[in-house]
């Protein structure tokens, strides 16, 4: 895969925002080590499966989430300083992929 | 959410199926920790993206490897027992919540 | 891609069912018409979005359908004639690229 | 559902863009008047269920150039007017509803 554009975000994440995320993605892990418990167990295959899927609805949460403020602070900054489009084709490759 | 028709698969999983299984899930938890790492060292929203897309998909896989060990036992017992239609609608809700 | 494993469903549709699948076909075309509409009319983005995020669910609906009544007879005679497997992986495979 | 933000994109499509859009519309009614067919004659499942998805990866990538032509002009003309937050938000909204 080709390099992205950048290493960090144009605006730092504040503290507050990047435990608030930290917490959700903990909050993923501890989902993702409950379906490892189920398998252990033999549960049933489609109570397995409502917990995966209840885990990629979170994840895709948690990306849509970090999408916006990338549009609001990445995508804006290149707009306004004139450069949008590598930026804004950069966004649209993430999409697609991210959608799937 | 209404339960769901069983406890256990129709077929139990043997210890290996189960051991191959909860690997890829330890996986995924691994890859889950690494995203929470990317955002304490404020990386950049794309990169982020990129791995939650990567997550996704790697669930994905295991949900289909589950859905398809539940045709080839349960659905299919279910079937060969002359009482394939409960058990082929609570697919049909299953797989529809999964690939949205 | 590869051939398919059959020509024609193993129990055939009713004059009913086709007539019912047709007419949800034919509605989904005109939806598909009234977005070229739009586009004549250059109507805003977010607006021809909607629609096809609409007739996308509507397509899905359909496929859906499709899938419950392949998997309640095709699927079901192939397992109870003691051939599954091989039309369950045709199934898994349709089914990954239809949740794509 | 509530209004979106405007009738029309910030700057009009050109001629050749709603021609090469229109097209690609008409062809997907075609696709879609193809599977009319297939229910007709019978076919079998996977073989609709196979066109049923080649229809939706069409009317996505319509929907991804639709978005990124949105991103580009009414998007970028909003950050630029100093109000984007608006307009991100509801290309969010959007944008969840269309990648289910």
């Amino acid at each position: 895969m080709k390099d992205s554009l950048h290493q960090h975000p144009s605006k730092p994440r504040s503290k507050a925002e990047i435990q608030a995320t930290v917490n959700r993605l903990k909050r993923i892990e501890g989902q993702v080590r409950g379906i490892q418990k189920m398998i252990e167990e033999d549960r049933y295959c489609v109570d397995v499966l409502v917990q995966i899927s209840a885990i990629n609805a979170a994840l895709k949460k948690v990306g849509y989430s970090i999408t916006e403020r990338h549009i609001k602070h990445c995508v804006s900054d290149a707009i306004l300083s004139g450069d949008g489009d590598e930026t804004i084709e950069e966004l649209m490759e993430v999409m697609k992929q991210f959608s799937k």
